[in-house]
């Protein structure tokens, strides 16, 4: 494996950002370079992310003054790497973007869920979707690696196998998540004031889910699937629910078989459904710091309807591991370095 | 008005009899009389119920020893009301029973999700079920009331209008419950134990949910309800997030116009449907401790996609305080006598 | 009594005269006349306060435009009161303060912990201390009324008559409040953002507490009291623990005695001290939405150290519902009116 | 290093069995060989935890069917693991208890605390207290370890250095313990049910704490310390306030001088003590997961009072990560080996 490889990381005061930096931190084969953040520009890193003191004595720096690295990871909000990739592509000859702009070759689906054009449709040949469960071949070879975005990626890695092995029914599949706090990233408002936030549910997005067009572009055959978003007041993870109706002549088997052959040899997908202890199906707690998607099901024979649960943390699989992953893809490395954390219990 | 009126409650010292006593206790037309309880027998109600230290010296009769009184409260767990009705009704003339026992009258949809023949059919055609926005008239008269499952007054008063006003496409209703854990009742267990159950997010009954039965006998026309129950560890409360497709030719203004009419004169629903704040749907949060359902909606234009969003009170709305309102109806009282509190912010 | 009062509320869009605003609004001889806010300038109070839809059709007004009214409450950040207090003087012949501004009248204690001289030490003499346990006399008369801080009135009644009655041997006395997140009020910022909050337990104020000042002024003899601030994620309520040494010969029945006589007739102190059940001793969680102060103790035999407890609900019994309690007092109404709200179990 | 040493877990389905048997799995030179369970039998060990899907097949056996290990390691509630000793000491050279059974050598407080005499004082004098920061010297020859008590821990790490270096004034020493609910174990109850438990803050043992037993034992000059537990509703978790005062003549550099020269090269130890930032002191939401315990401190300059704060998590600095430190030294290894988990962020 040889010596490690250097990464850094623009925008590392957000949250995503700063998942990346402790994985990173953690992972065997990458070194730390820089990590970027205007505001913070001279801190140590850990006064933003205490859970970094004494792991790390790196401060934050201009992203004016980033020198060149193996990897370079951009964390910035929505719409910033697409407008200023040109400054960044010469740093490094691998580049990770964990924010939505590389995330679609459909310009159409672009255009009705972001509300605009595409600022550089020229660039998005070159971007492959960083979910190893998909494109594990493509990542081997791609040098710019589009991060999946969270909801999108508990809705997809829950249908998957049912969608390409053809097992559901034709028609509307309704999925809701129900999402965490830190989703909405770490700049203050009153909708995130504590006293307003703690215990509430909002379903803040019951359409126009701007993580459908992930969902419907890279789901085979473009699904009809619904999107409804639930906040809860859990700091990170999300539970998935989509429902649906199987195709007739299917069985629970098939379910099974479909989860398995797709899924068997996947690293981080776990299949729940038991049936005896609490802890039957999905739950987001259980999942908490970790790189699993936990997936489950439940069928109703008489009518075929059929219930997916999927159970990721939104920062991990979600963002940051996930990305990790798919970097461990590309290099070459054992795929589950750096993610080794099991959660926790209880 | 005159003098006041007795009640007397049978098992009182669950979740559901607890709040049915701490809302009569504040009732100015209502004293009550005895409160039973086996396990606690000659304890202060409040040693259990910690909020109503010095609010009554009351403690836990013997159920054997309950005398006559004019309204009598059933609050036991499922299947004791039916089998021993005939213990209690000669005690009061009018009688509220908590439980699911007496909510269907429909046999085949009790068998269904009930799992066994209903114990006493004959007894199933005196009662009301306790929905004054539903069965109002037939309230005035009832002398047994069947009080609504918290879930199904979610589900049901979230839709009944669009029911109601024939405003649904044909097709299937998928209703997701997100509910709380006092549901679940007072008993301890390994799934309700803090460490186990805090922070979880778990779909509990993904298929399968009783209260489906109780939702398909009472909206009009018995629309194909699914429903779906996803446990949070909030202590109260139910957010309702239904999805279905409009009827063809109709609009968001039809869906205000359906609301309005129904739910127009109704001192217990409100529409929550904002364009600005931070509270703009329904949210478990702001009901709290209230007889409020608030209910809201948002439509996607383009597929006609609606998702109707409610959110209630499990044990007000959804047990102890529509089984007020409905009493209150039954006594020609104002409707909104003892259900006062409008809730907390933050 | 006769027809209602009026009433009008500077800084209605805040925690605390939100909660004026709601208790107000349940109040039998009061009528909510204006209630002003810059900011939210037109909007209907319930945007900012969504427990109030349907129950006020009221609208924040400028404070510009406040008209002449029974009675006026001052709700506005520390300092401003004080000086401004001349623009609101003629308005109302009643005003209660609910900032800290006219809380004390030993200006040594408001210099050192508020760290400027007072702006208006002249207007001092006219406030009375809005703490019915310890002024109900001076209340009956006052016309300028300087509610509670909400540390203060957990640590004062929790210690009260122990202090009076000189059980406590001399030495300091080491107070804990264990705090929630709506006492830092409505505005947010990163240490409120809910991801960073929600989970978090945090000395924030381990020394130099305002609400000291209050505690030595309040409490007869000046007691050496040190106050600890804890922040919990709790959303309101306080739990206050205070730890010193009983003077030698006295014994718990002696503590008992205290309380009963100091508090044996105090319509919102509840002695919580019992052998068994699980609600053993206060719990902001028993009391929140209420008036109630929960105080209790424990004794250690062998070496005589007193343990004292007290739970409160910060906006109620710390803030607003005290301010009610005072009014009513202040008028010569029933002490409990517009209080009654008894908490919710669980 | 050689070949791994094989661990047993006696007692592996409560949450310090289960939180070492997480950690073991976790740790390059540590091989599990069995975890016993009596109620589990037969089940797989991620049945009960979790978080251990897909990471070990390892199935709960009978204790009966121990085999001989390397290591063995025994969670039992209290009082078993004394009584029962003499069965498990032939299976392995080296034993871990996790239970209170053998951290007291001071036969007195062992009685006053526990309420009954020491059922083996003969076999006290083979244990050492498994407390790196303490005895690491002892640690590296001992074959008998007893784990600390959490609470025992916080208070210990937080105060040792200045009671070592003599900075505190005589007299007491007023710690509050805020605890979490894994404390109380895996066995549901009603004081542990989720409706019940939740949002709730519980001054659970004002006085009489067992733990103080250890704190004045293992303290050096066995300084009078008091020690007030308040039950929090977090799962994990304790924040450790200590009230006393500063020796005269003595001042903040002392403090800080003092535990940097005891704490300086201690790899779990951080000094968190912040002039910005929203996180500036100790937090058990910065250290979950982690076996760092954070220290800080707050003096009040005019009079001398010092608050001494500390965190940990405590299932692993204060259970299970402690013992896995205190192995880690008794073998030789590197003493962060298996315990490189920095928690998360937010």
């Amino acid at each position: 494996m040889g010596e490690k490889k250097t990464v850094s990381i623009v925008g590392g005061s957000g949250y995503a950002g700063g998942e990346f930096l402790r994985l990173a931190l953690g992972h065997p084969y990458l070194e730390v370079k820089q990590v970027t953040s205007r505001r913070y520009l001279g801190d140590p890193v850990s006064l933003v992310h205490p859970n970094l003191r004494g792991r790390t004595n790196l401060k934050f720096t201009d992203p004016a003054s980033l020198e060149p690295c193996d990897i370079l990871v951009l964390a910035m909000p929505h719409g910033v790497a697409a407008k200023e990739l040109e400054k960044y592509r010469g740093l490094a000859p691998i580049i990770l973007d964990l924010s939505a702009d590389f995330r679609l070759k459909n310009l159409d689906l672009y255009k009705k869920y972001y509300g605009e054009d595409h600022p550089r449709p020229d660039l998005l040949g070159q971007w492959v979707y960083g979910n190893p469960e998909l494109y594990r071949e493509a990542l081997k070879t791609a040098d710019r690696i589009a991060c999946c975005g969270c909801n999108a990626t508990a809705v997809i890695l829950g249908l998957y196998p049912l969608v390409r092995e053809g097992l559901l029914a034709a028609g509307p599949i309704f999925a809701t998540v129900m999402i965490s706090t830190s989703a909405a990233g770490a700049e203050p408002s009153l909708a995130s004031h504590h006293p307003e936030r703690a215990g509430s549910l909002r379903a803040y997005k019951p359409t126009g889910h701007r993580h459908t067009a992930e969902i419907r572009e890279h789901l085979p055959g473009s699904p009809e699937v619904h999107l409804t978003a639930v906040a809860t007041d859990r700091v990170r993870g999300i539970l998935m629910t989509a429902q649906t109706f199987l195709r007739a002549g299917f069985t629970e088997k098939d379910v099974w078989a479909a989860y398995r052959k797709v899924y068997g040899a996947e690293p981080f997908i776990r299949i729940v459904k038991l049936k005896k202890g609490i802890h039957r199906y999905p739950d987001p707690a259980v999942v908490e710091g970790t790189n699993y998607c936990d997936v489950g099901f439940e069928l109703e024979e008489d009518t075929g309807r059929l219930v997916v649960i999927s159970a990721i943390d939104n920062l991990v699989k979600g963002t940051a591991g996930h990305a990790i992953q798919s970097l461990n893809v590309r290099m070459g490395w054992p795929e589950t370095l750096g993610l080794e954390f099991p959660g926790l219990h209880p």
